[in-house]
């Protein structure tokens, strides 16, 4: 039986930090950017893939330390090791890191990523991966594996960044591994707003506490339905949200946006 | 046997007039906003069924009444009784609405949505599932399922704005259910194009009967195929539309077009 | 076997030009803005299957002669004939221009068009194909089928569209055939920048020896990748990626990167 709280979390690759609902992961080791590494990559999948069956956790946070966001993997750590492995090894990698891909869109959970700075390779494929990006003017977001010999299609990049920024910008973004501006990243739709820096982790936690406060069950519906309904006919999405919706006017939190409608008050939400 | 005409159509519960081919489908009830109830959207439903069939009908435009789109489902006559409702009853509940989107994609007219004011709740999946939308600078577009405790996949609505707006900015949409204001909405490809309120009616009159005038077949397949490659892959794609345009290809308003340009002159389409 | 050079490529019916493992395609006939005619159709087909095994070429520039990019289809040489023809040649034709287009996704080296001027018809759906566009301030796009009395499911274009500028622009486009602005082009993501017309195609040829001298494998991997998770749900699509990102990790590009980088130079990539 997997266990139902994040209490007592205690990662020991990222900061962990939880309060009323909304979880604020925090990518360390400023001094090289907050470099993921063959133990943070491990350690931030089982993380997530643990939040898919917390209840106290209701939204995540997901932002890195220094004024930096994610310089992806690390070279010395993670690339050079990579260039003596054999193929099984090398799998067992890139299944790992897309692991955590999947663990971030599987978790119930709103997954709102809060990018100041540098936020490149595996660094740009979980902003990717997040539900929401808050941005500021210096993000420098890049998917820069060409840099590094390798292909655009890592963790999923190929199927989510074209939906996200249109597949034209993509194909370039993935092609050149260029940077894309803060403001490209705004006009483009891969940030849905930009902040001040000193504004930025404020922002994205009222963010989050304020899904955290909604009706959660229908929210991780929202986010099921957004994954299962990814390459599904239009016929057969509109059938599945039938049956999605159907399954949340069940919740008490329907009945009780109802009733305080009626009340004229707003409603509080609790989950169930 | 199917009627194929519209002729005679008198809904009770939304305005029809139908003038040289353009339909104008008009959502009542100025003083609620236009809301939806069980009988307009059932015989929403059964108005664009009919349009499958209908020949008489080239185009339509959806709109509403009083400097309002449409206030979504209405809190009274529908969410009360659904908070009572068991299973079985709200998923035909859910069905019927999707029945409403099913039938804007599935009949052959291009379907331009004319929106002023207020666009919420079942409003905007209802604006979503249209082919082409105007909108005027006060247009307040809402995805507000889940301030009523339900979840942004309603009416196929995870499906289909993902794909007008992109995958991030659908998911602040659908999560947070805030407005979508009417300049976010035209730079990110929800509205075609904005116009004043008092301009709106009449420019998406005249774009409905432009392409009334077109060759109604072919638009009929245009709109056919955009469903049809929703999740298809790229190399099917390639080979259905290589087969849906030699069907055009027979048609009589393909020569019209040659005749007519080897003639110098504008075409005259007959939708044959 | 198929030949793996382009050496000595001496097509009839439009230029072709190669240098430093860039190949430029000039589309010619300038006098009636380098329309496509059964015979140019055939050939850029040939071609681009040709480029599938050429191990020379590593980029292409796709461009028209005398400011314009293309007329599409001639009216007198292809729309004519196309009028009196039966179901089983139409069905050639259109396939014939379906294969165009798969044959410049399929092929390997990433294909950038530089576009000035008039783009219409099958030479929009050809400038659509391609994985980066450069335009120009006078670049005029229409996708004007709907002109000639056909649909705008053509050469893929109801699939390729919406997913470059969104559903509802692409709906808009295709249903009316109207031109989009240069400035439209690059606000909505079709255009990937905009230069002036006597920088465009040296602009274009820049990008393409900035491409042809990075990790070839990886590029031709990450098309390929960009093609198949065309509509493959987000979980096999991460799976799909791992294996393919494990494959160029057993590149020596991979492991020249990574050499570069412990040396503090610049990486030199030879493709394999």
């Amino acid at each position: 039986m997997n266990t139902l709280t994040m209490k007592g979390h205690a990662p020991d690759h990222f900061r962990w930090e939880e309060s009323d609902g909304v979880a604020v992961v925090t990518l360390t080791g400023a001094e090289r950017k907050n470099p993921l590494t063959f133990d943070s990559y491990a350690e931030l999948r089982d993380t997530f893939r643990a939040l898919a069956y917390a209840e106290d956790v209701k939204a995540v946070v997901l932002t890195g330390s220094g004024e930096n966001f994610c310089s992806g993997g690390d070279v010395r750590d993670i690339i050079g090791p990579l260039t003596g492995m054999d193929m099984a090894g090398l799998l067992r990698f890139t299944r790992m890191t897309g692991d955590l891909v999947k663990a971030i869109r599987a978790c119930p959970q709103p997954v709102i990523a809060a990018i100041d700075g540098v936020c490149v390779g595996a660094g740009a494929a979980i902003a990717t991966a997040s539900d929401i990006r808050l941005g500021t003017p210096g993000a420098k977001v890049a998917f820069l594996f060409t840099r590094v010999g390798l292909a655009g299609c890592d963790m999923g990049c190929c199927a989510m960044l074209p939906r996200i920024v249109g597949q034209g910008r993509a194909s370039e973004l993935l092609f050149t591994g260029r940077s894309m501006r803060a403001e490209e990243g705004e006009r483009w739709g891969f940030f849905n707003r930009l902040v001040e820096p000193d504004a930025l982790r404020e922002e994205a936690t009222a963010l989050a506490a304020n899904l955290a406060n909604g009706p959660n069950f229908a929210h991780g519906m929202t986010k099921t339905m957004l994954n299962q309904e990814w390459n599904m006919s239009l016929e057969a999405a509109i059938e599945s949200e039938a049956q999605a919706q159907a399954i949340c006017m069940q919740t008490r939190d329907f009945e009780r946006a109802y009733r305080a409608f009626m009340e004229k008050r707003s409603p509080e939400f609790e989950g169930d």
